[in-house]
């Protein structure tokens, strides 16, 4: 259960919060959804009450995928929203704890 | 025996099931095939009963490939379908473990 | 607390200071913020007295977005700024710290 | 002695083996060479007797660089080949093993 | 002090020498320089006396930027040039060492 999937619609913010079961999150890719539109959407992150800044702009017929290789692991509320038209799709993975003397996948041992 | 790539034809989703053998996956890349249809190929993913996301969006003659960076360790089972007239391939590699007193490539030993 | 963002506007030139508590920054990614100029916008970085050298060059309407993949750990001033009329968004995170026999994250021992 | 680079011409497939002291190769990158024709090429794998895939496809005068991120650890033979006019250059390294105890590089001790 | 940059002017080809203090060296991006010339810039690898292989190429108000993802810690002499008419900006960082029971920053303690 590590991959992390979602799709933020325009007026639709998607709020993230830490959850300390499944640890940091590493956003990889922004993909446009399917639509018609062929204005640009931008995609903005809100954390906490700091200013909001823009993760990656996708423009219709040119590049409607974007990779972004970010980490998230906080306390305050991280909010994804659009700009533009057409949503969002973001996806990404929860990142394996790496340490010593216990593996990150607990279940591995004794199967 | 670490590389992992697949083509993905139209209307022919290919599931992923997790193999404990070989541990997490890594998808690193997605690339259209040879073709002539111009219209867009979109790389979906399913995973168990969760909404659909998009992965990426192939351009034919603007942009035929897409880093993704995506990773799979999932119970449920993962289903990669494309959108769109071509067919894409996808590739990637099996993550190896690290740990502490143990190599991931036990084979190196004793050699 | 790990995210990490800022907007680097024209004429303002942001100043990046090593916080020991934070430690390493991880630099992903640039997006040209939301504008009418379609010219583009390149940022510059100095780091101390070295040369300035330039970071990624974003094309309005073409690419708005680059991956970047910088780290930063300096005693010296790193500062960023843009040389063209649109502000660029600079996203990425501090890289958690990974040792032996303690967690980067202290904070999830006893919860 | 960590920098890996080929060039694949087209019709001369290159094998790569597994070589048990330099280990897992990390291809970063693909490159278009310089030349005339403005017809794309494509990057191909065959490893052992699986499907072929496809890696990418640079375009030139549009994408004529493309990023990778694969890794090769296998037992069997990797032929890379280009399908298309003008030859393609493949560039990496050779992963170093992290572990405990002992360094990558045993030659920085005694220096 | 992790971050490395230089700009490689056409004819005047840069010679990285592995430094043992820093270790191995990750190349993350390549940038066009500012300038009017529409033609690309190719950026161009010599190592010791293997034979030359292409890391890029930049597009003129198509393509300024290019990830590299690199890494180098070679014996012998490394050279960057560029083919084409404008220089072109090589930005990356020093790989911090990981192991086990010391740090790689030790200046870290004790302040």
């Amino acid at each position: 259960m590590s991959f992390w999937g979602i799709e933020v619609k325009p007026g639709k913010p998607f709020t993230h919060n830490f959850d300390n079961q499944r640890g940091r999150l590493h956003i990889s890719q922004a993909t446009l959804s399917i639509g018609s539109s062929t204005q640009k959407s931008v995609v903005q992150c809100n954390v906490g009450d700091k200013s909001p800044v823009l993760l990656c702009a996708l423009l219709p017929d040119k590049n409607e995928s974007c990779p972004l290789d970010l980490e998230f692991e906080e306390e305050e509320e991280v909010i994804f929203s659009v700009i533009g038209p057409r949503s969002v799709h973001l996806t990404g993975y929860y990142i394996p704890i790496v340490g010593c003397g216990h593996d990150d996948d607990s279940d591995s041992y004794g199967e």
